[in-house]
């Protein structure tokens, strides 16, 4: 037996379209749109969403839940994490399953699997951290298509982590021009990077403002432009994931000039945060480390440019949040010991929406940054992503004049901080529903760890 | 009464999606999209749409019917051209009204809504070329944005008719700043082309081929450097029509790279053709001769990118048929005296489907170039351009697997040759919706002339 | 009989080499270089240079002495221009004829002739303003280039006094692409910018700074862009006058990596004055006054980049003064009557090698923009420009300890202010020879009127 | 007891002038210079240059006599090597020492002087090969400098043998920054090169040609790229050696247009030859491996376009002689294992003379290229790369009109064929001067080995 909800006299918008109409959900999809009032549903459940927004479920393509990092793990579990997702208006992570140097991609999607499952709000998806390419992992990578893991992050940093070198790469990249898959790149020169850590420790720059200081621009550039050239070597798509430096853009745009499949991400904390939050006094700067990390004021015009101009197409979150006490302190005396990360999969959808109400970008360009590019990169479009008979019923009501103050008070992510404390925003996440079911109802939590189910994606839907 | 049509069983294809759905119309407008079977809906009409696209009808943005043109009129007029473009799958042109220096924008507005009404099988809307710019045209201009007119074509060739200088330009662009108007670009230096053209008559280069040599790539890519910088400083933005060199697609992606609001329009003849076509022998050129002209092939790939990369925005016809027999001929022995312009309303959808089969670009690309991107650009959107709820009920169902071959003997305009005889493309227009009316059903013409209507126009819907 | 004179123990500098040599000149032209001491030359005159730099003899390619502009003349005759030029450490300067518009260009050499004839200090040569190009102006150019009137300069500014339309510009530089001509620009778009003037003047905006307000940087680029592509499809070289805008350097940046014949000047006022001056209280501002205008600060690191990267070859003077009293004072309370020119002939030296000082430029690097480039342009090389055997005996001994305070009490043009008033520079002429005579002795005038002469000039030697 | 020597007649050419003079050679340095018969020296030698050009000695920034390399030697040793430069007109050579990986600068170092020393027909200096970066070679850096030898190079390619990581690369950038040391790159991407080795081999693609396809121009241009963006880290400047790649250029052209103190070398091959040399049947190909390799014949025009416009400033020859057979041949059947290298410091100045008798260079832009800018770049200028008082008397009398054939069986080079084999050129080498003494006199060896000395240098004089 089927369950009706009918969503009345909103304002639906999606990354193409702002019309006025209902949506009728039957059971988990959406199965028709309508002139508003034109069809008189019985319906189950009746919402009104006049002088509200009607918007797709935010799809949050940079997440790490439980991330083992330097010694500790991320804060956030996937219970903790997608509930304060979906208290955000978000409603698909996709995740990154690792791989550890000297263990399968199996392994670690099966580890990931474990981690997840039965715990999750919503649904969730998983790329694969590929720290060791061999050519038993590239045959895996085929493997992990067909499960529905398209995607395969590398790193440009890190030596002797996540690290792969320039040959690495381009097996990878190989790969995934006949496999279909995308490489997702962490794009810093990671060695010469360690150099200048090395030599500002050495220096007695042990601040957390020296970790923005000796993760320069130039060598987040530089690493764009090689994994560019690589991927074009190779004749694969390439996405960059958490662009911050302006010089960085300008490879990616150059890039598209020239017609190649060459995506890239940024961050709300590279749009809304600087230099100046690492540099701010006692040991407060850590609660801003992240890598890439933030960058001078002036790169976020640059930003803000590219996500107008589609030279960035997509914003994340990267959230990756460690508690100030006991995680963050690790790296007192030390910037280089603070694990690297920042909470936001709860803060993306009200800042991006901040980001209309201040002009950077308009409605359909917000839905298109934070639910439909992101789906369509990473397969699950129409699915997710919009509202369109057929797809998942995974729609927010958005309350577009309500006002908020974020604060670590009030939010829902497992950390101690929040990296816009005392930020006031305009606009707010009002109801949510998962797959036609009610996770957030007019602010209240009424989802369910469990309720979430892994989602496999299909390949990058911009390279047909 | 209303009159109910659902359309079954059809891919619904959009510029952002691509659903299998039913659609509803009721009266002129679309009423619901539901999934397929969803709804039991009784409709007068029930068209079974299985194995066909369902498609919003082609938007063309650049038509030019019964335009005189060196003392002769382009051989469509209103009734016989919209009859073709219904034929081809096209529901709405914008034409240009043409503002002769010393009378008012009024009167040429006047003149082109006489020229026009009651005679259209399809819906149409007006730009206005502004021959004059003054203190009198400049204030018209604010009048005419409110009578839905809202965009305003300026030359840089065709001194001493069409020709405005920079200081016009300015002016114009100025005061569209203002009034939300949008500037349309001839980009061409017509005072140094016909400085060469005089050269080559000159030195008896008359053949028609010659009208591309003196008509330089560069000047084009020049004159549209310039517009972008005049629009640049006045604030306002700007579409360059026709836009057929390499060097001036350059031109436009660099100002986007910067922010600018700058878009560019192409036509399929530059697509499509080239000058080889210029220099076949006998005077059989002059079929292709048109401003900009023709490029050497080479273009079209530039061309190809620029429509991928979103650097040209919108394909329209530039429609402008002078009969070979004639009409053409007033130019032998003399280039400079052929009639500007091609036929083309009715292949443009088709052509398009063909880049689609060909491999340029992908299906919602097609749509969002040949119809939401024109509609947008223009302020007809939603209402024309896509398939949602509230929009008019302008649909064209299409068989993306019939073959046709190109021929003057089976199109429909009034035009005695074919820019494309003889080519073969895959795809064909069935039936065609114009707000819920059957002008095209089945491959056979039910629609009249009369039934298309001036739309009204709200400003660039890019500049919001 | 001839004269010898030895310079002993400097340091001979010129736009390639540094070495201490001794040089030996015989009557008007440099004979011999040797090691120092090396010859024990019998001489009339020995000048010891010891700890002094020997360089040649400044060449200032863009002067306009006794130039009438909005109904006054430059204030400086080519008596009182060409002394003070020579205490500048100048000995050749290339002024400018003009032809008027109706007037053929022979009248207008004829006159300036007679202007010079019998009254320099230094030696001089003739650029050509083309007013008006026709069929027979065409023709002259070439005449005058078999006199030494090797290059032209037309307008995109003063429309109705000195302005060439694109036709007339594209004309003139294919003439110059057959004659071996240089065409010399002013590129700022005056069509544009007296559209902005008008504006301003209607909204009370009088005073000086305005002026810098409306002639936009985006429109010297943009005149810049348009010459350079006439120029292309003209096949001709191109020299812009008097760059001041960072985004015209750019475009000439651009031409040139293409391997355009594309040369760009500036001028000390650019490279140390800004929109600052402009703004200076009262009606102080109008000393600043000239076109292109002065630009924002910002401005200067570009030039001195250009400077550095080849992408500007000269630095010139565009020497025009105009006195304060009586005659910049025609444009107070109407900026556009202030009559548009800096005095500057005599600083250029000083000013440069303040720049080396200042580590801008190297020592090599100012005597080739100073003497070196500018003999090269303009078919002067190595007659003048350098030291080496066979050239004239132009030759300046510089000391580069000396200090000195710029001031209009001191300096030796004829006007009543200083651009550069109070400016404190390291660098001082000391003795100055034209064609082997003493013009300046140790900081005494000695020279004569009538002792400079026309020089004849061949073509621009960069095009080989 | 001096010796002197009079060159009369002649035309002088250097980088800067072309003027007929008379030269004075005291001993082993140029004493003066005058116009033709100005003097009337008594001499203990005169030579006649009428009708001939007088031109500074070529400096070869490039070469390896005797190199190891892949289990062989480069088969010219210092004798033959720099015998067979004299014979063309090169005066001075920069040969590079090697560091082996494990031993330091200084045993390199020694060991390459004791190869040298005795044995040289002309002057030669030292570039010193870093394999291994560490705190020792770090500071033996700064020792070097003061001995004269100023310049390092690196390699981004050769994994395993010379190749240096980009931390590696940074730490003696950042040295060099400090000591005035100049940092030469060999730029390719040498690690993913390897992979594309490995997987050509693996499809059996062997010969010769594949060398080509594997070293691919994309990985040139990233290379340089990435060495440009590492120096701009470190504030230091960079030569990079051996451009071969267009793309390489354009990202050359683009720091040079940023004001990066960033340099350029091609090499006659890649100027002269290309793939299609590579692709010569039999085994033939193998005479023309070389890394950076061979690129396709439309990178040449980029490549004369780049000293043209002064993007690349240097060609030098990367003399590393094979002989075909015993040597080229051990890469049969495996193209990898082919010795990297080309004869040619023979062939330089007569086939930089053709492209001056061709027209891609001016006469001074040859001597500028081949003799001057080496010397400048390499701390040599004055006393080598010029004709002037004070200079080392490395003198070439050239024959500008005399032909020749270029081939194995003619050439001085101990290798056992040429890469211009037949090739037909213009001008000719007749008489050569090393510091006053004859080396070559009228096409006769009449040297010495044991004349040449190593020659201490200063460091990079592009950077004063």
């Amino acid at each position: 037996m089927s369950s009706r909800t009918v969503i009345r006299g909103g304002l639906v918008i999606t990354a193409s379209d702002e019309i006025h109409a209902d949506v009728l959900i039957e059971d988990s999809r959406i199965t028709a749109l309508t002139t508003p009032g034109a069809q008189n549903w019985s319906a189950d459940r009746t919402i009104d969403a006049t002088g509200k927004y009607v918007i797709p479920g935010g799809v949050d393509a940079h997440t790490h839940m439980e991330l083992p990092f330097g010694g500790t793990f991320a804060s956030d579990t996937f219970e903790t994490g997608t509930r304060a997702a979906a208290w955000g208006g978000t409603t698909t992570i996709v995740d990154f399953a690792v791989q550890s140097v000297g263990h399968t991609l199996r392994e670690g999607l099966d580890t990931w699997h474990a981690k997840a499952e039965g715990n999750c709000a919503i649904d969730y998806a998983f790329h694969m951290i590929v720290s060791d390419v061999n050519q038993e992992t590239l045959k895996e990578m085929d493997l992990l298509i067909e499960e529905g893991v398209t995607s395969f992050k590398q790193f440009m940093a890190y030596p002797g982590v996540f690290y792969s070198d320039d040959g690495q790469i381009l097996r990878a990249m190989q790969r995934s021009a006949e496999n279909g898959g995308l490489i997702m790149m962490h794009a810093e020169n990671g060695i010469a990077i360690d150099v200048l850590v090395e030599q500002a420790l050495a220096r007695g720059e042990t601040d957390p403002r020296y970790h923005g200081e000796v993760r320069k621009a130039l060598l987040e550039a530089e690493a764009t432009h090689r994994a560019i050239k690589l991927a074009q070597v190779a004749g694969a798509p390439l996405y960059v994931v958490h662009v911050s430096a302006m010089e960085a853009v300008a490879e990616l745009a150059r890039a598209r000039d020239e017609g190649l499949n060459v995506f890239g991400e940024t961050c709300p904390q590279y749009l809304f945060l600087s230099t100046d939050n690492l540099a701010e006094p006692g040991f407060e700067g850590a609660k801003y480390v992240c890598s890439t990390p933030l960058r001078p004021k002036e790169h976020q015009a640059r930003l803000w440019r590219g996500l107008r101009t589609n030279d960035l197409q997509v914003v994340s979150t990267d959230h990756c949040p460690f508690c100030f006490t006991g995680q963050k302190e690790l790296g007192r005396g030390d910037f280089s010991k603070i694990p690297n990360g920042l909470p936001g999969v709860e803060n993306r959808m009200d800042l991006l929406h901040q980001a209309v109400v201040d002009g950077h970008i308009s409605r359909r360009r917000w839905i298109e940054i934070a639910c439909a590019a992101p789906a369509r990169m990473f397969g699950l479009y129409p699915k997710k992503g919009t509202i369109t008979p057929g797809a998942d019923a995974d729609v927010v009501i958005y309350d577009p004049h309500a006002e908020q103050v974020m604060s670590a008070e009030t939010h829902h992510m497992n950390v101690d901080y929040s990296a816009y404390e005392g930020k006031r925003v305009t606009g707010r996440v009002e109801t949510v529903l998962s797959r036609g079911e009610l996770v957030i109802d007019q602010r209240e939590y009424t989802g369910r760890a469990g309720h979430g189910v892994f989602t496999p994606r299909s390949t990058c839907q911009y390279l047909t």
